[in-house]
């Protein structure tokens, strides 16, 4: 039995990852994400780079999103497609998170997509000054 | 051997589709529709039914997309999710289609999701002002 295989780190993510989301576990959050993480945000093309700004980032959208409950959910190897459903206020949201692993079953980068288009620009109205401030008091 | 098995299905179907795409036939996209397929399409949250409009609307999109290329793909069973990126004008796009496959092996719904947001704005409205002429006149 290969304790490392790419199929049962993704397995071993999986569990950690929905207890993270469900808990809101933030400090658990930090150790799921490599320390060169990269995020592809839904309002930008250019992605994010480093384990304190995604965590960040993460942590508001997760905090933001309420009801956030994840559905079909698709594996191949270290590469995961986990889509999900929550509400911006009253807007409803589907999205999906595009999840490479790396060696060591952290996130390695994490592209986010959503719809429909005005739940992605109301999310992005309550996140972006936040992560301003963020970015600008670190 | 189960040659109605959902997989091999999938498999039939994902040979058909990225042939379809690739060479824009439309004629074929009709047939990989099922008669009331859904769509959820990028700008809005409510689905559009119906073989006609979706099968309009993918055209649409397929033409405004330049370079579209199939990166990652998941299957599940009959559930697909099929990663893509092109452009549209100078804009970069990465998307993702959603699709469930009825027993026929046809495409039952179909969520797109994309980002980034400036890039689904502006394919919607190329693309917008044109289905409403199609809604319009069929």
């Amino acid at each position: 039995m290969d304790v490392f295989s790419p199929a049962m780190a993704a397995d071993r993510f999986l569990d950690e990852w929905h207890r993270i989301v469900s808990m809101h576990d933030m400090e658990a959050l930090r150790d799921a994400l490599a320390e060169d993480v990269t995020i592809g945000a839904p309002p930008y093309w250019t992605r994010l780079e480093g384990r304190p700004i995604v965590h960040h980032l993460l942590g508001l959208i997760i905090e933001t999103i309420e009801g956030f409950s994840y559905y079909r959910e698709w594996q191949d190897g270290s590469e995961l497609a986990l889509e999900f459903q929550g509400k911006v206020g009253a807007l409803d949201v589907q999205g999906i998170d595009l999840i490479t692993l790396n060696e060591q079953g952290q996130i390695q980068n994490l592209d986010v997509l959503m719809r429909p288009t005005n739940t992605i620009i109301r999310l992005q109205e309550i996140v972006a000054p936040r992560m301003a401030e963020f970015l600008e008091h670190r």
